[in-house]
């Protein structure tokens, strides 16, 4: 077992992560929770993959909890459904001294991180990430979120869990796609702190997603949450420092606003926002012609996701320019000056979004004649 | 101009007190207020009597704010008008740097400082009340509220102001239940840490609020701010010692339960479950007959409310049993040991609360023979 700790004071957690975890250490999850009602909340998908099994580990050791389970997907983040765990959660007499586990990926950790957040004015929660996205990010660091009609995460909390439980296992039951997001992220870390991790799993994609279940994934997480929990712990509110985490996702946004759920997911669009937000380091004389081609060469070589057939830079820039989240009317972005190292939140401007785009459409046309070179 | 510092680190705050403060420190509002957009959120009652004034001086002084205005009564602490205020505020074009300004009684307090503490994960807010329930208590302490169907105050977070601004002066339109609703509130912190300010304020009850003009509503709303500043100060969450702050509250929400909102506010309420929850003291020895005997009648003198006229101790007590807030299942009160001195919460049990409603009545019967009395 791998263990770190997120240090933020009284809201301080550890991080535990193991495989098996989920059939082995029912334990640690008790000893974690209140003296009250324990309460699963999962997904549908999730709920027959493993919340039975986790239910039947944690009665075995006294605590008998009840599952409350939502339909999977970005949907569920909605204020009528935390409405309705709210009621379940009061007819089912959970009180303040109750505990709420996060059983499922990103959607699930938000909505029911929010649900504790909320209730009673909060009880403590546990995360339990199934997704990679979810076991590298969005797990740790307290980031609650519902989303409204005009956007993604506009309503939610900054609240911690008390636990987050880690088990590498439970991704074999992942979708490619669902890897390919969680892998985004992993880039990511490694760009804007740690350049050999970033070489290590672009240059071994295949090991670690494909035959993942290697020792190598779990060291991997573990970097990654290492990472995480040292940005947090110096900006819990997300004012400074915490942004670079965000290197990606000001393009990664705007392209995942075109795209459809289906066709393209958050972390996939993160890594086309790495390669546009990239190109602008590059331009601004920040990151050398060496460090671009190398992070594109990279990042393409064997993951890159279609673009959206609609994209262009128009409607990317349109979406960035009113994200409802921006201080001010700034547009903004985390930019690198070397690759896995200073990044740094920066203005930016409107052209410097429509060349990024053209440039990431021109890497796809590379991509695209590549496999045509390939199949003639 | 009075001032009080709550200290809680990081989310230290002033509470300002001066008559006159909305027409005469706009500027203070301003310069505690963040650099994007100013919103007033009110109540349709409040918005005609004092937020437009408030939007002119702030406009004066360089701020002009919008105005979101909700029902007047407690049907307005929902989430679906949570929900309608984060789609005004988006549409608005409000971002992390904007403020939201709580101006209204304690619906308006709850309901605008849940919406602070979740919309974009949190904007600053400013609380102004305007009742005498919300000046002396419900502004302090940063606990935010939504009901939901199941009961009152379900949903929340502890989320503190930047700033509280009170104007006494702007009681002057208060109705008659409502400023003795305040003076629930007031008499109750008398009882758990201040008998003088008991004697004073139940001695004086015609100067405090018929001719509440004076400079000793400001002295008396100070002292309450006070112990409540001082109390958060050591329990923000509401764990520990905050608690006291419920004295009279465990018996006055069952009664409250029972009466209709137009009937009896919560600060009436609370006036009789002091009484209750002071025969209970009585009853355990912790107070003397005379204590008991004194609070009765200080409190009866001038201002008991009539109780509701189906009241019976097993309605109070189902009521209390099924509070969704209780620890477990067990029934917890504020007992007093000293008028004025060593408030705790304890455990009681049905019995102590059904002859504690006995008694309240008992208290009924007398005053309204004593007005019988009065008119024969």
């Amino acid at each position: 077992m791998k263990t770190l700790e997120v240090e933020l004071g009284p809201r301080s957690y550890r991080i535990e992560i193991e495989r098996g975890f989920l059939k082995q250490q029912a334990r640690r999850l008790v000893e974690v929770s209140g003296p009250g009602k324990s309460v699963i909340i999962t997904d549908h998908n999730v709920e027959e993959l493993y919340a039975e099994e986790v239910k039947r580990r944690l009665t075995e050791v006294g605590k008998e909890p009840l599952i409350l389970s939502v339909p999977a997907g970005e949907s569920s983040k909605s204020l009528s459904r935390a409405e309705s765990l709210y009621r379940s959660l009061l007819e089912h007499g959970v009180r303040r001294d109750g505990t709420i586990i996060a059983l499922g990926g990103g959607v699930v950790g938000d909505l029911a991180g929010f649900v504790a957040a909320t209730y009673l004015r909060g009880v403590r929660y546990v995360q339990v990430p199934t997704t990679l996205l979810a076991q590298v990010d969005s797990s740790v660091g307290g980031k609650t979120a519902i989303n409204l009609a005009g956007g993604k995460n506009l309503v939610g909390a900054f609240y911690q869990p008390v636990f987050v439980a880690i088990d590498p296992s439970v991704l074999r039951t992942l979708s490619e796609a669902d890897l390919r997001g969680g892998y985004g992220e992993i880039a990511k870390y490694g760009l804007i702190r740690d350049y050999p991790l970033f070489k290590k799993v672009t240059g071994s994609y295949e090991s670690l997603i494909e035959t993942q279940n290697s020792a190598e994934l779990g060291e991997t997480i573990f970097r990654c949450c290492q990472i995480k929990a040292q940005v947090v712990s110096q900006d819990e509110k997300d004012r400074g420092i915490r942004q670079i985490l965000n290197f990606g996702h000001t393009i990664g946004h705007g392209i995942e606003s075109i795209a459809d759920l289906s066709e393209l997911k958050h972390g996939e669009a993160v890594l086309w926002g790495m390669i546009g937000e990239s190109w602008i380091s590059f331009q601004r004389g920040y990151l050398s012609r060496e460090g671009l081609s190398e992070i594109v060469r990279s990042l393409r070589a064997p993951v890159l996701p279609a673009l959206p057939g609609q994209l262009t830079p128009e409607k990317v820039l349109k979406f960035v320019q009113s994200d409802k989240k921006n201080r001010k009317q700034e547009l903004r972005s985390v930019l690198l000056r070397e690759p896995g190292r200073k990044a740094r939140v920066e203005k930016i401007n409107s052209d410097e979004v429509v060349q990024a785009i053209d440039f990431i459409k021109e890497v796809q046309r590379d991509v695209d004649s590549d496999i045509g070179d390939q199949r003639s």
